[in-house]
């Protein structure tokens, strides 16, 4: 039995996508196929190549190949999405969940197709929604379709943390129940600095301005860049997700999972504490949660399934 | 005497600068100071957090800021110059030259104001032109004006011929002289996989086809993206001769350098092989030409010759 | 201003120091000196070029020497001491003190001399004592003196809490206080995994015995061995402690480290919360106790005092 | 199909197959079994305890354990050989290769019995009678065993000219074929500095001084150690053959391979050129040889087989 390299295919060759698929590869993760719209098929291939001749500066031997045929997607291990159109201005959100749910479809018949046993994970917005419909679209066991967004959301938390406390990175945690972005549940009890609670060490209402900035962190950078979105910390998110995975990590992340009963919630897809191995999700963990925080991830699932009761409407 | 980090600062936001600056910081070679114009500082300081919010997850230390002030790169370890634009349809080569050559000037007075003391890097094109424009405004000492075109032409014809004998990219090595791209000159009877000559390897005909393409690698890069050029593999370029320099490797790669006598030239950047270290460039490593070798850099040098004659004329 | 190479000493050749030298090397954190007795010379040498010798192999370019001359470290930026002996039998935990006292001062001595402004790390047993021994000698300010226990003695405890749960190193923390191994004070409120309290996760009788076997975490490896010590896990805490100090981290880390006033004790050396930055402690972090920990934390006091007293009588 | 991290056996825990199992497991590679003789698992298991309380702190997941039950060694993909004894003062060399040789079949015996499919790499001395050894008991085909030794001498080779031209580890290659070194046959036309030919760097006198001190560079290990072997470097490339082999990276590497012609010899293990990727030795390289080289190459071999007819007798 011959070693294989690992492959994974990433869907959509934007900015996220094309960051990812490389990230990907310089941490030789496996060989990377980078899958567009058969109209972007040359600048998916241009930016493939343009990674694979920077292979032999760094040092990584993971083949990246862009195409925009999904047979070149065969037997993957790993698909990663994140196809979709961002909103634009005058679209309405039902006209943006419509649009990418279709996407969604479209591209999960195919992965389907052509890689029946491989597990996805998906980062496409409204994600929550989107990770559903990948879900219901490919008929795929719960624990092999994945959503991304609390470890972007507390990446964005620590980073801004680490900045108030002048510390390094890698000692701040955060945790985040619930949806994305705007509907997101921070747990500030079960973030730290060094292991001590962020309470003890930043005064409240400074904490109160880093959720605040937290939950709008999406938007910050896209008021910045004022003609697209973040990327760069979205893909880096994605590619710790894949590496739990392909390296059979067992990760404590936080993920968006489907759940069955778990926090009294049924058949939905929610961002919740999981460990993440070499069979997907494997496990959703359960927490005590206050009333506070339970009434906050009610609202949070409320504002989930009114996204996808526009999908099933 | 505390320990201080390295500072870098990268000169231009675009693709391949926020790259450069990106792969700088997942290396901790130093905190990074991105720098674009004032009508793009808000962009700029976006790619800059979005970069940053991507620390906690890759675990890296590195401060990354984004500004079109000047006087937040005071000190700078390093500069790295990107900024430029490029040739866009009807526009002259010379206009392209002296547009460039005057973006060089202005950055260059803006560095040497600020980091009197500290060593530059330039990938702007037409790159041995503008090394010797930034050469000549900064008043530095030759060893610490620095330009950057083999890293990149070797890492294309690398990945040809890795693809060619279906072995790891890091076992082949490529070696070139004279100007970036077109002019290249190719010493392939210095070029090898695991040390046999690549002759030894490729039948000349297949070893000519991969030579003209890496002579045509950035066009080829350029027409596949339909819009834009490339800049994941020049920026990993850029990133290998910033980490020989900060940590004092002193590797040898080609690299522009000022010549003063060296292969029979003089006053003139011109790619040769060099020891890059502590100090900059520490050595050019002068080599015996065939005379076919030898024509080949001539016709090179002239090339070169001509665009600095735009910048005098 | 040319970049030059951190240098780095390690004192005491033995299996932790040779470990953390070649670690220190592999990690490109600076040239490594290692440093052993006269007579121990040559094996000191060999097991330094022994280590250069993987270099190529492994792409680091650090510098590695073997010296029992202590000129050879002259400016270094760090100073690592693991010298010293390992309790013998029936030897007396007096004599040992003694021993290893004197071991400190000489060479502290020879280290103050040729590198007056340098940070010193230490390991060496009993380590509280031996750091204050170290930092009586040199003079130093109290923040370029820190000696080594809680990463230790976290990362066992970790280990053992990863296995329980059958979940990722990368996600567990651990928290102590106090001095080495059996006088460790864990504080199991402040440990996690995920971010989530390890007693939600682990039954207190698991607890209970992850904690007593992490006391017993050196003696179990002693065991063991028959015939030595641990060195791995003890030369990687060392390692991460210099990677803090020589990138300037500012990582929050337990470490030994002079008190005055926190916690309510006075002129000594103990394991506590720290910020490790390019000063070396740049913080002691101060918590509030419950009146348990508070009286576990003076017994370890008084425990180290007692070693103290022994020096002092 | 859920994702299996890799398992990696290492047969002997001594200097050199302990630091193989750390290096392997710091690199994520697999999981690894440290496996020794009965009277040794305490130890054994001591040392992986030792490596595995360092995973927390250098953050990587693979699972070290000791053993002496070849039945915890089931399904390794990757079994390596470091086991035997070393030649004792008034051992005669033929009871070194019998006793090494009885070593071999007993330990290949228990390898095959419960890892059928894996492939087998041979660190032992004399290691090319040796893995021939191992192939002739294993019953495998010949890809699947191989045998280290050229990696090595090479490495010790690379490190002296690094350190004679003062440059990067990185950017020097050496070439050897045949036995391992006293017996190895250096190709100095193949070894280069940044892809120059050794030979127009280095003055001659100077170029066999270094490779005389690289066939003698074992010795020169045990020399200085007084007591013991070379370890970091035999690991290190160990571990650089076990990569490429498990991450199919299709390298160029100098291993000790089967020939059945190749080079005009037959039935033979002797250090030629080789392609290893996720099959093992994918291909043999042949060069080339001039009459000096291929007269050298015999002498080499007649070497070997010596040592074989030891076995044979």
């Amino acid at each position: 039995m011959p070693i294989v390299r690992k492959k994974i295919s990433v869907i959509g060759a934007g900015f996220t996508g094309a960051t990812t698929a490389f990230m990907l590869a310089q941490k030789e993760l496996g060989d990377v196929v980078l899958v567009d719209i058969p109209q972007a098929e040359n600048p998916t291939k241009g930016k493939a190549l343009d990674m694979l001749e920077a292979s032999p500066v760094q040092g990584f031997d993971s083949n990246i190949i862009g195409t925009s045929n999904y047979e070149e997607t065969a037997n993957s291990d790993l698909v990663i999405i994140t196809a979709g159109i961002a909103r634009k201005p005058g679209m309405s959100r039902d006209d943006l969940v419509n649009t990418n749910a279709k996407v969604m479809r479209a591209v999960t018949e195919q992965i389907v197709k052509h890689s029946p046993d491989t597990t996805i994970m998906v980062l496409t917005n409204p994600v929550d929604a989107m990770t559903y419909e990948v879900y219901r679209t490919s008929g795929f066991p719960k624990h092999r379709v994945i959503g991304q967004s609390g470890v972007l959301d507390t990446a964005r938390f620590r980073t801004f943390v680490a900045q108030e406390l002048n510390v390094s990175v890698e000692d701040v945690t955060g945790f985040v129940l619930g949806g994305h972005g705007d509907d997101m549940v921070p747990l500030i009890r079960y973030s730290y600095a060094g292991g001590i609670p962020l309470q003890n060490l930043i005064p409240q209402d400074r904490l109160d301005a880093i959720v605040a900035r937290t939950r709008k962190g999406g938007a910050e950078i896209v008021n910045l860049l004022g003609n697209g979105s973040a990327y760069y910390a979205p893909a880096a998110s994605l590619v710790q997700m894949a590496e739990a995975f392909l390296k059979d990590k067992k990760r404590i992340l936080p993920a968006i999972a489907y759940l069955e009963g778990e926090y009294g919630y049924n058949d939905l897809y929610l961002g919740v504490p999981t460990i993440i191995g070499g069979s997907g999700i494997e496990k959703v963990i359960e927490l005590e949660l206050t009333n506070d925080e339970k009434e906050a991830l009610d609202r949070s699932v409320d504002s989930v399934r009114k996204v996808m009761q526009v999908l099933q409407g």
